[in-house]
This record gives structure tokens, C-alpha cells and sequence, in this order.
């Protein structure tokens, strides 16, 4: 730290991303990218003409990703908010709906707490069942705004869509952040976005990096009523309004509008997903129920932090936390079929070795 | 604003981007792009291999780059950060070292006040001279942060470095921030870059959206001491870790390593502005002394207004501010020799009619 350093910002501990070891050529199940490339059409629109048109500055409005997010999403242009990846919307919803302080589970996306701690605003923290799963009764009347991963991470749980419901009820006074990075993962259904246009302090905020395999072009969202998203874009244009650049809007408006493409991504790795926990449970793991593209399993057999090393060791990587509370647990994401097997295989040396 | 927007923003004033108006194809020479493309080795790597690699996350220590642009400008990677457009990287660097107040000037930049007021923290503005010139002086041992455009804008004037060097020196104990983003259009030698190595509180911050013809890729890097460049990346990965995305990473690398290219974009757009101030002084205007991609010129025949509305109307879009001491100026990019004559006949007619 220099001596020139923000007072306001000399406690802050930044978040630590997923690590991307160059050393060798892993199997990459760390940080819940998608085996599949994106759709046909982003290939397409990535070229020439495009890099060509580089020299000019992208659409502030992002007109064209907001008018395919309000057709698939049936909601209007007006009712949707475009960032720099969905750590961005989540970043200026703290900014924007914070001010009396926060509530998130204890165990959940660990950024919650940086932007907590960047922005000052305080965090009330509420525990999770023994067994996981978030308590909504826990979030009632509790006079300041919230966030809550659904389907949560790193657990992969999900709540139902009339728990959402009555944590937005119970809260009328404060915004309720519904970050559904991994919803198109989860039973049909989940998603709390038709509850946007009957509720005007519910937030639904989604990403392009996980279902619509666009991690490395930074694109989020968030739907919620126009007033909120008006509030957004207030933080926005006076932080970088040129937040999105032009090939990733274009990739985005690929993505958005091939759907086949995208449902069947998303089947697949349901399917895989189902594969996996069946192999990791006969090999004696227990395994959460997992409505995500990952799984969160631990085994009797060897500790959280050895699996994780000796996975490391022979080429797979896996996300592992020190958090005494699933410090047993390893993050593993869902990777192609073959790559799956690969690591029930390696899983299957190590257990036995 | 919705009943639940955060207090502590409430008065925020955000930014207005340049008009991007979509009726009619216009001549563009109202946000400073480059009228060039960006280098052939940018338009090689935006292709189908980087599209299909966008599902795997982007590098957040952006290695590649940073060994690029310290190559090139004689620094470690060290003293490099690098930001989702130098927006980024001003926000940040207000975020860093505003914590005692920032001085500027009042005519700049025009989001310096939307980044203080974002963040809360006490702007000292300083008056430019009567001929738009920064007086160095009025920098001098002032106790908190300061941040100069050089060259200026929208006045297109630059400061020499030994100016630069002694608003440094008689702020030991707070940063000196130079905004560089014009600098590759001014005299040689003009950047302050090669001063960062002795003097621990100067941040250089520069950009690729106008020399290097990348605006729609959002690259800018700030360039500096290596605790004031850690101090950026706490700010960083407590905000947006995967803050640039893949694709403009690449092209960012590609854009740097052609330096004949580069040279070549700035030479002709040194000539082009020569030819453009000579045949606007010839029209009777005042041109201020450019070393920008842009000029800063008022006609004694029409008022400021009047001339942009007139050119926008035949298709042609400059950049007029509203700000009284500044009103009689528009501020004109410089785009191709050919864009520039049509300019210039346009003026011709609009000034006969």
C-alpha cells in the first residue's frame, strides 16, 4: 500500500478469483465456465468488420442487447440494465440500494462482502440451515435491502419461487437482489424474473458467463422495475458510461438470440451434471442438490483441501474454500462428459492410492 | 430516481456522452475516435478461435498486455494497470488517492466533477487563464490530489513537461495525476511518463480509444510508481476482477506491438489538423494551438450554437458545450483529410447562406 492510499479504503480485502495456473494444461472445473463455446453467431460476429468498427466508441444505451434481453425475457427495454459482467449490476446495486446496509447469507458469493466493505455499508449475515439450504424467514422485515444468490453458490440450492416471493413481500421498504447467475441450471420455473412486474423492489440480476458461455466478453444484467433501473444507470453514467464494449454487445445479441443453442447447452450439462453426482455418490461422496452447473461434494474418505491438491496435482482443477463451515467441500464444476469421467476416473486413483 | 435510491447519490449530476444520433449517416467529429481502423494485427485476432475462446474468463492480471505496453513504454509490468477505458482508471485513482480532496481544472475533462461527486470528495477547481492556459502555479502545495489533463481538453493545450515536473515536486505528499489521453498528438517528449520513474506520486493514465483506434474496446492503463499501481489493483479486485474482457485484451496487445502502424495513424492526423486549423483561420475563425486529435475553434461570424446546430443539420457533428466562458467554441475532431474538407466546405456554405 502507498502512503497515498484512501484511509476510507485501507481495510478493504479484495476478492480472490479462481485461480488460472499457466504452468500446464488443466482440466478447468474451478470457476463455472461452460464446456461449450458460444452460440454459432458469436463465432460469426466476431470479425473483421467488427474489429474494424473498434475505433468507434460503443452504445452507451446498448440499444440493441436491451431490445433481445426484453423479447426473451418479455419485459421492456426500460426494465433492463446492461454491465461490465454481472459483478458490475451486483457492484452498483450495493452503490444504489445499500445505504441502510445489507443482508446476505453467510455462505454464498464471497464478493458480497467486498462490496460491502467498499461501499461502507454494513452487512447483516444470516447463517444457513445446518444442512445448507437458506432460511426465507431469516430475510422477513428486516428494514434494510438484500441479496441472495438463487440457486445459491457455492452450495448449488435453490430456493422456490414462492420463497422469493415473500422474502420480496415481507420487505416492501428495501430492494431485494435476486442474483440468478445460475438459474438456467435449475428446474424450469425458478426464476423470479416474472415477479418483476409485480413488485417494484425485486432486482433479478443474470449473467452471460456461465449458461450463454460468454465469461471473457463481461456482459451481465439486471431486470427489475424502470425506476430501479433508472437508479442504475444514474450510477453507471457517472462511473463509465461506455461500461460494455462492442464486440461483447454483439456477441451478447448472438447469444440472446439463439435459443435451441442455449437450451440445449443447458441440457447437457444437466445431464452431465446428473452423471457425476450419481458416480460421486457410488464412490461414497455426499453431494448437494445441486441446481447449478456445478457441483458442492465432500467425501469421508479424504479431506476437502488433500482432494483438492491431489486433483491439482494430476492436471484438475476444482474451487476449494478455507471457510471452516465447507472446508470439507470441494466447488466442481461441470465440465464436458468427458472431461467428467476423466475426473471420476482421477478421483477413483486417488481414493485408492 | 425510485423511492429507494441510495441518499448518498441522490444529487449526482452524471455525465453526457456525445451524441450518437441514428436518423442519418453523419459525419463523426464529435467524440475524438480515430477515423483510422485499428492496426491489420487487430483485425487478424478478432476471429473465430478468440469467439469460441470467450467462454473461458479473462486473464485478471491481463499478463499479455501489461508485458506489451511495458516493452513499449520502458516500465515494468509492475507499474502498469490496466482498466476497462482510462474512465476506469480515473474512477479508481479518484477512489485511491481523493481521499483529501482533488484540485482540477474548471475547464476539462468534464467527468472529474461526476467522479468526485460520485465519491464524495471536495473538489478544488482552478480557473484557467484568460488565454486557456493551466497556470502550473496555482497546483503548487495545495495538500490534496490533483488531476490535469495534458494536453487539455476540449482546449487541445499541453503543459511542458517541465511544468508537469514542478507540479509534481511541490506536491510530495499527495498524487499527481496527468490525464493522457491526447498525448500522442503533442510534440515529442511532451509525456510524463518517463518522470514516473523518480517521482513516487505521479500516475500517468493514457488510453486506446484515440491514438490507438480502440474506442469500442474500452483499454485505457495508468502507468506509475508500483505501490500506487497496487493501491489501483485493491480498488480493482474489490470491484470488477475480469474488469477487461478477452477479446479487447488481444486487440490491445495487437494495437501496441504495431508501432509503425501507430506512428503513422498520428502523423496523418498531425497533418490533417495543420490543413484543418489553416483553412479555418482562413474562414476567420480562432483556433486554439492544438496538440490533440481535436481543435477548439469559434467563428467571429457565428455563434458557437448556432454552428453546431447548422453542421449537424447538414450532417456533420461537433461537440458543443453549453458552459458560458466556453460557449462561442465547439470542439472538432479531426477525422480523415476528405471528412475535413467536407467540413470545411460546409462551414464555407453555412457562413455564406
Amino acid at each position: 500500500m502507498s502512503q497515498f492510499f484512501n484511509s476510507f479504503y485501507r481495510d478493504l480485502d479484495p476478492y480472490t478469483p479462481g485461480e488460472q495456473p499457466q504452468d500446464k494444461k488443466y482440466i478447468k472445473l474451478n470457476t463455472n465456465e461452460s464446456p461449450f463455446p458460444p452460440a454459432p453467431g458469436v463465432l460469426d460476429i466476431v470479425n473483421r468488420k467488427e474489429a474494424a468498427d473498434l475505433r468507434l466508441y460503443s452504445d452507451p444505451e446498448l440499444k440493441p442487447l436491451k431490445a433481445a434481453l426484453a423479447e426473451t425475457y418479455g419485459v421492456t427495454p426500460q426494465e433492463i440494465f446492461v454491465g461490465n459482467g454481472s459483478d458490475e449490476c451486483l457492484n452498483f446495486a450495493f452503490m444504489a440500494f445499500g445505504g441502510d446496509g445489507m443482508a446476505y447469507p453467510d455462505i454464498s458469493y464471497g464478493f458480497y462482502k467486498v462490496f460491502a466493505a467498499l461501499h461502507h455499508i454494513s452487512s447483516d449475515i444470516k447463517p444457513l440451515n445446518a444442512d445448507f439450504t437458506i432460511d426465507p424467514s431469516a430475510y422477513f422485515s428486516i428494514h434494510k435491502s438484500l441479496v441472495i444468490a438463487n440457486p445459491n453458490a457455492p452450495t448449488g440450492l435453490c430456493l422456490s419461487l414462492e420463497q422469493i416471493r415473500r422474502i420480496v413481500e415481507q420487505n416492501p421498504d428495501h430492494v431485494v437482489i435476486i442474483d440468478e447467475a445460475y438459474i438456467d441450471f435449475a428446474e424450469p420455473g425458478s426464476s423470479a424474473v416474472p415477479l418483476t412486474g409485480e413488485y417494484d423492489n425485486l432486482l433479478v440480476i443474470q449473467t452471460f458467463s456461465k449458461s450463454r458461455s460468454l465469461a471473457g466478453a463481461r456482459v451481465g444484467f439486471a431486470i427489475g422495475n424502470k425506476e430501479l433501473i433508472r437508479d442504475l444507470e444514474t450510477i453507471k453514467y457517472s462511473t463509465n458510461p461506455y461500461n460494455v464494449n462492442r464486440i461483447s454487445m454483439a456477441a451478447a445479441v448472438e447469444a440472446v438470440k439463439d435459443t435451441a443453442y442455449f437450451s440445449e447447452c443447458c441440457q447437457e450439462i444437466i445431464r452431465t451434471r446428473k452423471y457425476t453426482t450419481d458416480a460421486l455418490e457410488a464412490l461414497g461422496f455426499t453431494v448437494l442438490k445441486s441446481q447449478t452447473n456445478f457441483l458442492f461434494a465432500r467425501s469421508c474418505d479424504i479431506t476437502g483441501k488433500a482432494l483438492y491438491q491431489s486433483l491439482k496435482e494430476r492436471g484438475i482443477l476444482v474451487r476449494h474454500f478455507d471457510d471452516p463451515a465447507i472446508t470439507e467441500y470441494n466447488r466442481i464444476s461441470i465440465g464436458t462428459r468427458e472431461e467428467m469421467e476423466t475426473l471420476i476416473r482421477t478421483i477413483q486413483e486417488i481414493l485408492s492410492a
